[in-house]
Formats: structure tokens, C-alpha cells, sequence
């Protein structure tokens, strides 16, 4: 069971988490419970850090950082033992939660589970551990990086082969769409690994995406549900196996993200290796590019155009510009259009039904909406219109794939 | 290097608190320093605990508490390395800093020097270390109990062979008496770890008890300095072995402490073993006895008289109801009487000088303060008098030991 920064904002909070904890001990199980930190804990401590050195130590970042999540296990311990449930809290390195030394955004390579499993063997009913951090090789406190809990959530529930990985959150599961943008958004029951994918990567923000990855490399069964509504078996979504879902819609859901930019390369030479000569200066720059579309070429010359976060645009034209100078690309100019958004639908229906991205392209231009790019894998379309249609485009798709009935 | 919560309180207080770090690197010293949580922090942690558990398990409590020097660390290290010193910080688990099981009053037992060590001699230049924390033998996260940073201090002085011990903290030295209280209080330059001990232990709240035994035991050289004022190696008082102090008076200071209680039991048998038959149950309930006075004896009864702490009355009044309910012991009433204070002067020179006793009595006698009680030590002489002349006997008695000059 995993409970996110919200879920654990005020004492009050994490009482009611731990009655939920208390629910699934009285069933019989051994419980591990993943905390985050208060909410704002981590915010604050995160500019404190950026206040005292703008080019920090990320060693010294997560060592900061990570305090916050500590508290919260404590206090979630304490508050299980109150209600006679006998508990007791783990700090990363106590487990220990090896990890790369990737630090403040490493990767979990080890959670032995030999000193928990001896603590449930004398009868401790649940382990509560700082969710979010872990342990270098060195020996120093490494961070997984923002919503790293969610993964470490799946990676214990994978190690210790539990029955089920619960991510309590603030709201009360995966819907087809944004409910603020579109009110016919439908809460599903389940979906498949493969579609959280591809949902939490555009911007879906319920859980990280390495945890999705993690539980679909370890057919981890993943939940998603709200701490502040009734508890049921039933309650939230299931993220599962593909063959768990029995009968969906051809589309499972559809997405948005605002914070995409379109830049465009302005009469690039059209020769071959033009596409690394673009794009292996921005990856160095730490730029990630996501959508790409190579203009036809005219006169020897086209256009690039690829989209990339809105905040690392200054980025990507500081990159271009230096290869530009060192004479390994040429171009005219390059724009840069930040009033763009990119909306997706998504459903691993569409490996078997033909004609989805017919009936997306339809849709858009019957309401007069120009698609700019688009790209598509084999449970994807994404495309990039202007901003200002974002809620139309979305509402219009998830009327059009009637994903406000269930499948 | 030691700094104290309000030495630390926020980002620029930590800035501050690095110059002076730097000024010794600058010296050519390898420097530990010592932080304690930013000031404000372990008291709102400990009303976490104390809100979700009142009887709280101290394993928890501690796993919580440490957290507020972690922070403080992990940001003055990154402090450090901003002014280009090489700086890096330390949990108290990883150096190891270990201490008993005793948990939220924790003793430290050893601390190994190898690992920071290994990294000075890799060109590090400050080790800084969260304070007031350790780790048991069962590998879980200890806390010192409050002013434990001291103590963490002194022991890595004394374990590292440290030249210096320097606290800083927010007044800038040990004073004859408390200024709040007397105009004429005057810094003294020196003091003796024995008077220190016996001030500490009084209620002079600038250094923890504990601090300054492990200090006279390991004769480590601790100055207390304020963070707030200029920097100079003359600067606050540096408490040191009595053969280091060449001149000094008689009576080094007059302390006192508001906190006491005066606790009568009216007509209890005179008979041998009725002071153990009392005492050992508030031992035992965890009543801090401090002066202890039997009266005269009349017809075979005596009135017993001791001080506490004014918040251990009620339990010392439960633990000698219990003790007559059970047949241990017999008296008449408990009388308890919170409107009392101590008054205490201390010094080494007492011990070649008669009549300081005497002198204390005339003084008091001569402003007409009433003595309830009496206990004498080798270099102390405390007395409880009634609350109100608290201002006046401490200033009556400053004046006429001529604190005021140096000796």
C-alpha cells in the first residue's frame, strides 16, 4: 500500500491511511506500506537546496531531500501502534534499497527482503518504509527521482511477490480523460500495463511512469485509488495483464499535454545523415525531442520540424545555434512555436481495429481543428494542434470513441 | 566546529556559520562541524510524535527527531562547497556514530574516525555531521535527548584528538550569573569544567550536562562563542582543566533555577531505613530528587523534605500514595510547595576557602530572605528560598562575591 503526498498531508491524514491499513491486516495479511512526504515537505526542501547552491551536489540534494519521507514513516509507525497494530518503520538504507549512484534520479537494483520478512516472522503486521530513496553503493542516501515512491511501491510489492501493489492517491483512479477538461470522462475499471504506459508518459499524471514499466516487467497487480473515498475491493483501477481485461473499447482514453513546443528548421539540406546532424547535438544538450516530421524535400532542401518540452527550448536553440557555428548543420532559421498542445488516444485495441487514426483525423478536421504533426506506435496516435483546441479536440475524440460507455 | 538551532535557523544564518568554518580551513585546520536542526524544527517533529502517540514507541520517536540535522547538514555542506571548501556531510549512521539502545536518551559508545578520516586524506577539508544522533546496536536511528549536538561535539572532539572544541550558540560566553536577571553579570574568560558542570547541571542552559563530563573526562578544550558576534581567538569562554586557570575568585558564579518544587512528608516513623523506604518508589516512578532534608525527630516521628522538579509533583505524590497504600511507608500529608527557587553559587576556590558558606547565609539573612532548605557540595552551595526573592538574592549575592570583577 502506498500513500502519496496528499494522502499523508496532516496527521488526521495519515490516520485514515492507516485505518485503511488496518482494513487489509484484519484480513490477515502482512502489509509493507510506502509513505512520500507531507505534501510541500519535499517542494520546501527542494528550494532550500536549489537557495543555497543553484548548481548543487546532487549527493548532498538527496541526503536533504529525502528527510521528508522519513518523518512520514515514523509518524505512520507510531499511528499503526496506537491502533494495536504492531509496526515499526524502515529509512532506505535500513532495508536496504540498493540503487544505482545515479544520484536524484537513481535506479532501484536491489531490495533485499530478508530483514523484513524476519520482522513478520516474529509477528510484525506491517512495515512501513520511506518511499523515494535508497541506498548508493558507496553507502550514501540516493532519491529515485520526482514520484520515485510509486516505484518503489512496485519494486517492494515485486519483491516480496505480494497479492496486489495499492497506490493510494487523490483521486480515485484512471479515467478516459482529464474530468476538468472533459465531464464525461469515465473512471475505468481496468487497463492494461501497456496503455498506463503510454498514458503516464503524456502526461497522465496518476502514477510515474518507471512504476508502470516495473509492474508490467514484474506482472505486479497495481492499483490506483483514492485515501479520501470508501474503501472497496472494487474501488480504483486495476492496471493489469492485458488477458485480465475481457472485453474494453477499441480506445481506452484519451490524453493532452500543454507544455509541448514545435520548433521548426528552416531549409535544412536534404542529404543523408541530416537527421543525426540534427538531433545527436540536442540529445547531448539534453534535449528531448519526442515527435519528429521531415518536410518533402524541395531543391535539394526541407524543413525539420520536432516538438520538445516548452522548457527546454532556449535548450534546444542554444544546441542548434552551436552546431550551426561548427559548421555540422545549416539552416535558415529556426522558430520555435510554443502555443501548440499534443492530444493522444491511446488503446491496445487498435493492434487488432483498423481505422482508428482515419476516424481521429476526421473528427479534428469536422471541427475545423489543423493537425500540425503526428506520430503513432502500435497503441498510440499523437498529435500536435494548436493550443486553444486542446479542450475541444479532447472532448470531441472521447465522444467520437464513446468512451464515456464502457466496453 | 558546533552549531546550535539558532546559529542555524535559516539559509543566511547557515552562510554565516560557514564563514567561520572557512576562516579555520583558511587556518590549514581540517574541521568537523556539528549541526543541529534549524531552530523551530525538532520542537515541531516532537509534537508530531507526541500528537499521533501520547505513549510513544522512543525507536519511532527517534527515527523521526534525527531528521531535522539532516537537513541542516546536507545544506551547510552545500554551503561549503559554494565557497569552494570541500565539504561533505554526514548521518550519524554512517559514520558510524554508535550509542547504546537507549533510545531518545541514547549514550555514545564509540564513534570510528576511519571513514572521515580516509575522505580528509583525500583532500576533504569539512566533515559536517548531523548532530544529536546515532545509531544502536541493532541498527536503528538513536537520539542523544535534547542538547545532544553538545555532546555529539565533545565526543568527535575527543575521538578525532581535536585541538579545539568550539560551540557557538547565541550568547557569546558564560556568564557570572544570568544577565537577565543581574545588570552586573560578566562574561568570564575561563571556567573551570568542574564549575561548569555544577552550572549546567543548575540551570545555566549554554552547554548540556552531558557535554561537559565527556569534555573534563577527555580534557578536551571547549569554547563557547557566540555565531552572532565577530570572530576573535579570544572570543567567549573557553572551559578548560582548573590548572589552565591562573587567577580567579573564589566564587566563579551564582546560578539559579525556577523549576523546583519543595515536597514535604509531615510525621513519617523515625526509624532506620525510612529514607530508602521513600525514596527508592519516586526512584522508581522517575522522580528526579535533588536536595533531601529530616528534620528533628519528636516522639518518634520526623517531617521529611526534598525538591523536585516542579513537573514531577504529581507524580512523586502518586508514587508516596502508592507507597503508603502498599504498607511501605506511614506519614500524616504531603504537603508540596511549587513557590520556591534554588539559589546556588559555585566554585573551585571553595574548596581552599572557608566561609563562603557563611558569607552566602549572612547576605541572604541580611536582605531578609528566609532559607527552607540547604545541600552543599564541594565547590556548590545551593539553597531554596521562596520565588519571589529569586532577583534579589542572586543580585544581592553577585554584588557581595564581587562578580562583577575579574579575579
Amino acid at each position: 500500500m502506498k500513500f502519496g503526498g496528499t494522502s499523508v498531508a496532516t496527521l488526521d491524514r495519515i490516520r485514515r491511511a492507516a485505518k485503511r491499513v488496518g482494513v487489509e491486516v484484519a484480513k490477515g495479511y502482512d502489509v509493507i506500506v510506502i509513505v512520500s512526504a507531507m505534501s510541500g515537505e519535499t517542494n520546501k526542501l527542494v528550494g532550500f537546496v536549489e537557495e543555497t547552491s543553484p548548481l548543487f551536489d546532487a549527493r548532498e540534494y538527496d541526503a536533504v531531500v529525502s528527510s521528508g519521507e522519513n518523518v512520514t514513516a515514523g509518524l505512520m509507525a507510531l499511528t499503526l501502534q496506537e491502533m494495536d497494530v504492531p509496526a515499526r518503520s524502515w529509512q532506505g538504507w535500513q532495508v536496504p534499497v540498493r540503487t544505482s549512484d545515479a544520484h536524484a534520479s537513481a535506479r532501484i537494483e536491489e531490495i533485499p527482503p530478508e530483514n523484513i520478512t524476519a520482522k513478520f516472522a516474529e509477528g510484525m503486521k506491517v512495515a512501513v518504509v520511506a518511499g523515494f530513496q535508497g541506498i548508493s553503493p558507496e553507502g550514501r542516501i540516493t532519491t529515485l527521482g520526482r514520484g520515485g515512491s510509486d516505484t518503489t511501491a512496485v519494486a517492494f510489492a515485486a519483491a516480496f511477490g505480494a497479492e496486489r501493489c495499492d497506490i493510494y492517491t487523490d483521486v480515485d483512479g484512471v479515467y478516459t480523460t482529464d474530468p476538468r477538461i472533459c465531464e464525461k470522462a469515465r473512471k475505468l475499471d481496468r487497463i492494461a500495463f501497456e496503455e498506463m504506459l503510454e498514458l503516464a508518459s503524456l502526461g497522465a499524471k496518476v502514477l510515474q511512469t518507471r512504476s508502470v514499466e516495473l509492474a508490467m516487467r514484474y506482472k505486479v497487480r497495481l492499483r490506483v485509488l483514492s485515501s479520501f473515498e470508501e474503501q472497496s475491493d472494487e474501488a480504483g483501477t486495476l492496471v493489469c495483464d492485458e488477458e485480465d481485461i475481457m472485453e474494453s473499447n477499441v480506445v481506452a482514453g484519451v490524453a493532452h499535454s500543454r507544455d509541448e513546443a514545435k520548433m521548426t528548421l528552416v531549409s535544412v539540406a536534404d542529404r543523408p545523415g541530416i537527421a543525426a546532424a540534427i538531433f545527436s547535438p540536442l540529445a547531448e544538450a539534453g534535449v528531448n525531442v519526442d515527435m519528429i516530421v521531415q518536410n518533402i524535400s524541395e531543391d535539394g532542401r526541407t524543413d525539420m520540424t520536432f516538438s520538445c518540452p516548452t522548457n527546454q527550448v532556449a535548450r534546444a536553440e542554444k544546441a542548434l545555434a552551436a552546431a550551426r557555428d561548427e559548421g555540422v548543420i545549416n539552416f535558415a532559421e529556426v522558430l520555435a512555436d510554443t502555443g501548440v498542445c499534443k492530444i493522444s488516444v491511446v488503446g491496445i485495441g487498435m493492434r487488432s481495429h483498423a481505422g482508428v487514426a482515419a476516424k481521429m483525423f476526421k473528427v479534428l478536421a469536422d471541427e475545423g481543428i489543423n493537425i500540425q504533426v503526428i506520430t503513432t506506435s502500435e497503441i498510440k496516435i499523437s498529435v500536435l494542434v494548436e493550443r486553444k483546441y486542446m479542450e475541444l479536440a479532447v472532448q470531441a475524440l472521447h465522444d467520437a470513441f464513446e468512451l464515456d460507455k464502457a466496453g
